[in-house]
């Protein structure tokens, strides 16, 4: 599309049709251009096995086709019909517990269960020929939130499981070394006594439960693939996207699904606990970006206020939906969307807030969603543009999946938390992020952080120590280099992977207490810089530096004296080490050295405003303003000598050609 | 009977011979008139399957009449013998998550077992031709406590809900529409395909959860009534009863319950963790009389002392057992009853306080038990006497079975919360209380409140909309009025069922995070009234005015400057409405005006100092003093020029004629 | 042996030979003298049924005997191989909620399943005719921490669970009666309607609840025992044990089992959430050497850093690990082990600390492991010696199983904090102190502590009365002396079974809300005594004396005015009662008086400096300094005329003869 497309998910099919006709009135009056239609359908539209009904959806077409409004079509297979689950029993999901999940809500079947596949390919191939022609169809949305159920135990994945291993390790003898198996006398002699994580006295083998994430993410991506692949083969000119729950879904690893879908998409909710939760939007937004490689992305997903599933469903404040929308776009997006259109009147989601909520077309929101309509049209210039960042921080959904195992040195010290923070410290100081792989090539960035790299595989080590001796600039948190993939603690050391490279040995994890902390006191050269004394919350390390220079020290923990923070040059490059968790202060300390090595200002901007930049192939740029604060700030743009005011709560989009 | 009864469980079973006759004679010391016998009693009335063995309850009948004791007989059911389930293992209870329920304490069998049905008929009937015409038996106990097991998925069970939804929808396209099955794509073709609320990956479909607690309501309450006709049938002068746990079992709808029972009893006892709970007690009285349509009802249970079955088991104060329990009396009781009659040597419960505890008759406990046995004694004139109030309060548990599904806006805005505040809002204000039905006619009271209205039919919407238009003066708190018997949304916004009758329309829910805290200024004209800065806890509404006049508004909170209490006239009728949480002291300030509007006074009475006041039909006032002081005060009977002085923790009855 | 062993588990099936060879050489440069071999190697010694595979492990033996390295051999039944599970499916472990405990961790199967049971024994069998001669074997050791699977609910279990209850009474009437079934109505009729506690609607009977782990604990015994005598019939001059959790598993009666070991071996580990972790190890050795009447016994498992079980593994400061072993060795212990040798690098445990860290030999754990060798070597001649204690504290898991089931007066009042405080009390006044059943012989005991008797048998009743007529002191805690062996309260008053011995009555139970307090006022005679204002947390009684005389009052509480603590003399023996939980300076206030009537006197050591001491028949005492504190002191040794000076963290170990 060559404007910014505006909408959202659109569930005709629980009202009458009169209220289509006001629908698309309405669509036309906010400015939307664009609709996801069909994710829970299925039910309508397969009658029965076999059976098909579609008048009521060519009529919808029709509908939206003469109000140009474009469709993004899904496939209904995240919610089989009643009659599936009737007929194949069999094919239901079973939890880690062995509870067996029927239907009477959402969430798919087992993965691999026959049944399942079958009815998925069908219902997608009568879509595909019915509508994969149609003009107003711009996009095909393949099922719905993929993750909500992440692992499935009927007899199908369990044997499933077995199979992807043998195809993993071709030899049980592989499998035994990769998992330790001699450890607690668990060595398999036959392939019938692989299992898969089922209820046992003590925790699991790691390596075993570690396996067990990457088959399930595996088994849920075909289901994805498959359905696809019949799209692709019936219209190959729509492309294919999943709407991803980047950073609510824990389960699925977003690197392999990148590269099979057409075009990113991902749905993003606040968490209404968190009333800066303006910087968590960004972090996600940064990360989808990142997923789709720099290219456009759709936000399909997120609120106009409140959402229904959390414990205090905090509506928005007035702007606040706006300035949400603008910080995706501003981030890369080049459609917001919705969910939904129209409030539910009846069932699981009927308090969770639409485009048309339950007060009307007199309400507030609704007067916002227009507003936003209009924003966004007058903006479509930005179309494809796209975001430049000098800084990138490392993710991996695996090492996240490894570090989550039961039995690790301290619950305190989350990837999660390490991430958001050093996130947050690159935010206030308004910088552009990207996320990346620890294994992509890192040489676009002049400075590369790992606040939570637990697992590192070989490949991963050797592309960082590759990126800091051709003059990069890493800096890496604590607990990281730890383990292989295969969750293994490598010869060596406990973070062999990264001893050299960092010059600096962990000789011991010292967690501490709930009710304990640590100090860090800074004491290298530059002495212009912030906090001197660092608190530590959660986490020091016995370091001992081989090559390193010392940072600072702790002065008060568990090994007073010690090394906490170190340095080490290679040439040009150079790779820090951090041995604890720091707050946004102390990463201040940290990283104004990293900045300063790696030629990277920190603009003079007020806090918690945001100036967003795009760049458009002729070197316009797109900007957008996002005023957090309660009060007017006048700025002039980095980069630009351009200057503009913004009022309180306020969201600007403008264009700086030049 | 013609006096206060007095007395409690009995369960000889337990006891031999000679402890018989000392319980007996004790029970003469203690002024005891009425016992509940056999319970528990199903295994030894019934040894084997057909075989019965009355002889030991034969003795127990003789020695009790002689002594002029009034029998209580239970029908056993609420604990089928060790060979039942031997026999039946099928109709054995089945929790929510498939959970068998086996033998081995107590609670019921599956409700819609034929087997269960049968021997509980078989059981019932037996004793029912053994003592159905003693002459020392007062009344039938049907089962103990229905709802201890409110729900159960045996396959009977299932199936049964699936006939129970026929006869209510007859069509299944009237289940779809009524259940908005549309959503999440979950419509029924076929009855095999609806189900109970069976394990699924995320919530269900929330009216069918509401339908599935109507379903096991009626579904106990049929086992009740099954019984019950068979003790009509065989001893038609006999009034049957059962224990409610009005206050603690949330499950059963009573007031579905109180109509098939010729008199209504109930079991009642403090938490532990409650140091004001004679308010809480105060307020179960009231629901339990209003239950029983103003009738005096027996007080089943309570203890002497401490429980067993809470985290802190606090024994109670000296005189705080006849403070209880004339608190009861003073709201209608003409029985005072106590689990129970004899401490346990053994099993689950024996650290719960009984009228003869483990200490014996040198006890404190013992020597309170006998004053209470002669202070009621000495007060059997008001036997019958009745209780008047002005006030009434909503109370329906098909709304609070509604709000408490998941994924409402917020977990903090509890039925239970709001309506305990609203409650001892007026307890602190010396009111006499009902609790009545939505749908009940409401023309007897001056005033109505309505804390917690979630759910609110039409039929409800319309009596609340004649009983203001005919002069009345309504109260309604948040969340009110917002769906209807399917827990759908109305048509017309959130509050679609009152916002005409009100004169005001909610149209966001503005719930507060855990750590926020918000604030009204009261700016209506009365300045005499006590507070004027209301703080609110955990929830706010957007609203907008269209006739109602506003009485206070946001100071602070997500909406600041728009409405939070609302007021509007019709005729000389009027309704307020309140659109968040407010304490004890934010309700003096709105209910000041109600009080005035509806011309009641507010008595000048001591703060913890309760008169209480029944009504015979000569106009005597029979008035119960209770002082939760510890100190005295003197005092004048409301409605009297009586004047009294209580002493410190004490209780009193008196009677005033004239 | 003739000298303290030292050393490990050693699981050398994860390593290569290569390692073997490096290890052999470490652990003699750390003095390593003794390790545990095998414990985890069913599957790689039986690699199907019934064919062995013994060459790797000959291999170990020649290897270890060469460097004088004594053998632990265990049998691995702790962890039977996946082959095992797999042919024999219905032999695994099933949970309390009937779940079905699989293969892929550690966790013995179902105890009573025949298959396993023949499994084990072939294995032994097999391992006892392959090394029971080898003169490098030192010790058997039976399976791994029994108890870790307390429980199991297969059929096999539940059928003898049946056969053990015909056992135990014979007839039915005979466990109806115990357990009191006529409560709640649940009386048996047939054998088969006894069954295991399944789940159940409400809380099941404490008779059989109790009883089933008396049951659990026999079941697991046997399977101790079975192996144990393959083991001597085949190689009888070699000492069998198996490893006890005294102080983690709380569901084994190691009084019971401490007579079927040949010497008797535990494993230890710190809660790293205690930073006075030294006062429970302390603790927990006492209760070790008390379970081996006397005798010296095995340290088997301890750690020599952080554990990684445990939410936060705090790594042990530098130093803390000798004073660990050496407490441990200064309560008895003539052997000092460790799990483990050398660090997993896979598995469930890596982060596990061991001999040989993941940080090699270049670490500062390695280098304290190799001093710590040092040291034990140069005390050799303490092996042997004992302890000598005047005071006891009574300590039974039947009372301890017995008040940890549900329904108790108070969740407050546990049995571990009420004497974890009372043992404080005493270690802080430096007394040495031995656990005793309260069966057992008294007569050796100046002083006898009685903090948490809940359950006492008649014979442990009449025990303590006969103790303390012989003139001993004894001091009984609150809720003591309630039931008999079947959790029942006997005739005659809530602590019957003392209330004559005590010479006052318990007649009502007073538990405190969790956010009050109360208070107690000393008023006894001796006025020198330290506090006399004496807080309680958590719980009161309300105390009748006949015979006693009232040391102390509540002046604050449930009872204001009423008896808090008593005492009474027999004759030159007394008896003193304490009604609430104290904390450490109120018990300093009771036990003041208890040491003078006992002829007890408290060193003059400084607070947190440990001096211990075991004498050896020559007379000579073998003396261990712990200083847990930052500052040197120079104290003299009690008993003697010694000074010594022990620096900040210090241990030492020194030997004063005559």
């Amino acid at each position: 599309m060559d404007s910014i497309a505006y909408g959202g998910d659109y569930n005709p099919d629980q009202w009458s049709r009169e209220v289509w006709r006001e629908d698309v009135a309405l669509m036309r009056e906010a400015g939307v251009n664009f609709v996801s239609l069909g994710i829970f359908s299925w039910a309508h539209l397969e009658i029965s096995e076999g059976q098909f009904d579609f008048s009521w959806m060519d009529e919808l077409f029709e509908l939206l086709h003469e109000a140009g409004i474009r469709i993004d079509l899904a496939t209904p297979t995240a919610a089989p019909p009643a009659w599936f689950f009737r007929t194949y029993p069999e094919a239901r999901a079973v939890a880690r517990d062995l509870t067996v999940l029927g239907p009477g809500s959402r969430g798919m079947a087992s993965p691999h269960a026959p049944a399942y596949r079958e009815a998925c390919l069908r219902i997608t191939r009568a879509l595909a020929e019915r509508y994969g022609n149609h003009p107003a169809l711009a996009l095909w949305h393949v099922h719905n939130e993929y993750g909500g159920v992440p692992e499935s135990f009927s007899e199908y994945d369990q044997e499933a499981f077995r199979t992807w291993l043998q195809q993993r390790y071709g030899e049980l003898e592989a499998l035994n070394a990769a998992w330790g198996t001699a450890f607690w006398g668990q060595t398999f002699r036959h392939w019938e006594e692989v299992h898969a994580p089922l209820p046992t006295a003590s925790v699991r083998n790691p390596a075993l439960e570690l396996d067990w994430k990457r088959f399930s993410n595996d088994s849920i991506l075909d289901c994805y693939r498959a359905e696809r692949d019949v799209l692709h083969e019936i219209s190959p000119h729509v492309p294919v996207t999943t709407n991803f729950m980047s950073h609510t879904c824990p389960d699925m690893d977003l690197w392999t699904w990148a590269d099979e879908v057409d075009i990113v998409s991902d749905d993003h909710y606040l968490r209404a606990d968190d009333p800066r939760g303006f910087v968590e939007l960004a972090l996600n937004a940064d990360l989808v970006r990142s997923l789709s490689r720099g290219r456009p992305w759709i936000l399909m997903e997120h609120s106009t206020s409140g959402v229904n599933w959390q414990p205090r469903n905090v509506a928005k404040q007035p702007g606040e939906m706006a300035r949400n929308s603008l910080s995706h776009l501003g981030r890369g997006a080049d459609a917001i969307a919705f969910f939904q259109w129209r409030a539910s009147r009846r069932g699981a989601e009927k308090f969770h807030s639409a485009m048309v909520p339950h007060a009307g077309t007199g309400s507030r929101v609704w007067r916002e969603v227009c507003e936003l309509g209009a924003q966004l049209s007058s903006f479509s210039a930005a179309t494809g543009s796209r975001v430049r960042a000098d800084v990138a921080i490392l993710w991996d959904w695996e090492s996240q999946w490894a570090q989550d195992l039961p039995w690790r040195p301290s619950v305190d010290l989350g990837h999660r938390v390490q991430t958001n923070t050093w996130y947050e410290r690159l935010w206030r100081d308004h910088q552009a992020v990207d996320f990346v792989h620890p294994e992509a090539d890192l040489s676009a960035y002049r400075l590369v952080l790992a606040p939570a790299s637990y697992l590192l595989t070989d490949t991963a080590a050797g592309n960082l120590e590759r990126y800091v001796k051709a003059g990069g600039n890493l800096v890496v948190g604590p607990f990281s280099g730890i383990v292989d993939e295969n969750d293994a603690v490598r010869e060596g050391g406990l973070n062999a992977a990264l001893s050299e490279l960092l010059g600096v040995q962990v000789h011991e994890f010292c967690p501490l207490r709930q009710e304990d902390s640590a100090r860090i006191t800074w004491d290298a050269g530059s002495s212009d810089v912030g906090t001197r004394e660092l608190p530590v919350a959660v986490w020091c390390e016995e370091l001992v530096t081989t090559t390193a220079t010392v940072l600072a020290r702790y002065a008060e923990g568990p090994r007073p004296g010690g090394p906490a923070i170190t340095e080490h040059a290679h040439g040009s490059g150079k790779a820090w080490y951090v041995g604890s968790d720091l707050d946004l202060d102390g990463l201040a300390t940290v990283f104004r050295g990293a900045y300063a090595a790696a030629g990277i200002g920190v603009p003079d901007l007020p806090a918690d405003v945001e100036v967003l930049q795009r760049h458009g192939e002729d070197g316009t740029r797109y900007v957008v303003l996002l005023n957090h604060t309660d009060q007017a700030h006048t700025l002039t743009i980095p980069g630009t000598d351009h200057e503009a005011t913004i009022e309180a709560g306020e969201s600007q989009t403008l264009q700086v050609t030049g």
